[in-house]
């Protein structure tokens, strides 16, 4: 099944079921926002799986077209954000273009951001100033229902209910400031934006493994392709961001997690989802980074899909600007 | 203006208005959550305020008794919750304890922590083990109303809408590890507790200035008391952490900012806000920590009198237990 939020003024949307292929969608039916029923998923989702099949064979009189610039994140706002860096190709050329030393423990890593909005795939993000060194970062992420403290990874994988891409936006300069505190980053992460439509898992047939997401997120910046990085290469599967997660606290319907910033170790071949990491490749290879961060007026398109073709979440196409 | 949230069984509560002295309540007519006064703060509380002037001249009728019992925090989940570590005399003994050298920046020091719940004063917290060496820490906090982007310091001190008493737990076993990865805490930080009582900054009359509360966090540890700091010792105001958390996202409505475990230079006489920095004094004075962390069914109380003895925010009241 995929969902969005259509903006209808309130700061959750309008919960749509929206069709497979993306044409069309229908208001969900005693159900107004994905929060509720984040809340309430197993009472709540018979109902709407029906209706999405109706949607998909045409059945539904009365759908709309579904317009992705009518669309909020998914999840206009949620009560915990938490990013992981799940994939060890990015953590690697990071610790190098931050000059870090990071201690290898063997756990995950794993940052609370901001959550009391996610922006919807069209919206512009506005940035203080260039001199920050703005960047995109492609990622997949989970939203789950409540998750008990304390819970196993082989029952979490249970609790992860939908899938989704984001654009997790970080101001590159600031970055390694707050890092060096060991309290994580504020300044250096301003809201992130996610693809107009989340996916339950089975939408992914066997691209959903191991609690991975075997697909490549392709990245454009400014029109010229720039990543096709494969989400399978994370270290660790979202069961165990889970699980990590909730070590010390029950996890709250509808919490969002990130598996970081998608990173193959062939990105010499298939490139990058931010350009950090392309920076800390010409480190590598041509002793300085020349890849310079984005202006104001850039734009970045995130889509990722399946084999067949088919778009999965739609796309992200946001551009920068300076805030006002 | 004194402010609780009653359990009426919802997550966030029914609003009240709690007279100066913690005796009497009466349910805020017109707004039914503490979020939804935040949203509309000028609108609303003048209403409230003429209650409350009411309220404290025992001219509000039908009031109830104010039981503590029954209080939730009184923000009982927020979107946001910061927490600094704005006392030198603090930070300076915990880099001693977890064996770091964090870089003095000039800058405040902040992470975002789990804010979907906040205990109430008298709940009860619970934890999966000793072992992760289980510590109370004391702290001061603010309530924002909505912030704009960019704001400048001086401009933040009038979106201080409400001050409150936190208990922050930490598990100190867990905290360097994930401070040495650089993203900060996530399962160190279990959630934090709230005094009953959230209090408008005129409240404190003088003992609120330059954006710091200079009264004393007096704590007791199982029924002995364990420090007594004052909180005007913060390196910086509560406005230039607001102002630093907003440099790039503008603050929701409900952002709780909190000041780090109160901490003042003389702690060898006037005692300590946290078990660690007691361990981190014994490291320097006899070598080696001898304080043990908390055990099952230990108590902590946290109370903030002003100058004349009447309890500010009413009591932190926990004891902690094993999860079941």
């Amino acid at each position: 099944m995929k969902l969005a939020s259509l903006n209808n003024g309130s700061p959750d949307g309008r919960l749509h079921i929206v069709s497979r292929d993306l044409t069309r969608a229908t208001a969900a039916p005693g159900v107004d926002t994905l929060q509720q029923l984040l809340e309430s998923w197993d009472a709540l989702v018979p109902a709407l799986v029906a209706i999405y099949e109706k949607l998909n064979a045409g059945l539904v009189i009365d759908a709309i077209a579904f317009d992705p610039a009518q669309a909020m994140a998914p999840l206009p706002r949620a009560w915990q954000w938490l990013d992981g860096s799940a994939f060890d190709s990015h953590g690697d050329l990071m610790d190098k273009v931050f000059g870090m030393t990071k201690e290898q423990t063997g756990r995950p890593l794993m940052y609370q951001g901001v959550s009391d909005r996610f922006l919807g795939p069209q919206e512009t993000s506005f940035f203080p100033s260039e001199g920050d060194d703005i960047d995109f970062e492609g990622e997949f992420g989970i939203i789950t229902d409540k998750v008990p403290l304390g819970i196993s990874a082989d029952a979490a994988i249970g609790h992860i209910r939908l899938l989704v891409q984001i654009n997790d936006w970080s101001l590159r300069r600031l970055a390694p400031i707050e890092m060096k505190t060991g309290f994580g980053w504020i300044q250096a992460k301003p809201p992130c934006a996610m693809a107009p439509v989340a996916v339950t898992p089975d939408e992914l047939g066997n691209n959903w493994r191991d609690g991975r997401v075997d697909l490549n997120l392709v990245v454009h910046w400014n029109g010229k392709q720039f990543g096709a990085a494969n989400g399978y290469a994370m270290s660790c599967g979202f069961q165990d961001l889970v699980a990590h997660a909730a070590y010390s606290r029950s996890l709250v319907a509808g919490t969002v997690i990130g598996s970081g910033t998608v990173s193959n170790s062939n990105y010499r071949e298939i490139g990058s989802s931010c350009i950090a990491e392309r920076r800390g490749i010409e480190m590598i290879d041509e002793g300085a980074p020349k890849t310079a961060f984005m202006r104001f007026g850039d734009t970045v398109r995130m889509e990722t899909c399946l084999p067949d073709g088919q778009a999965l979440f739609g796309a992200i196409e946001q551009q920068v600007a300076q805030t006002p």
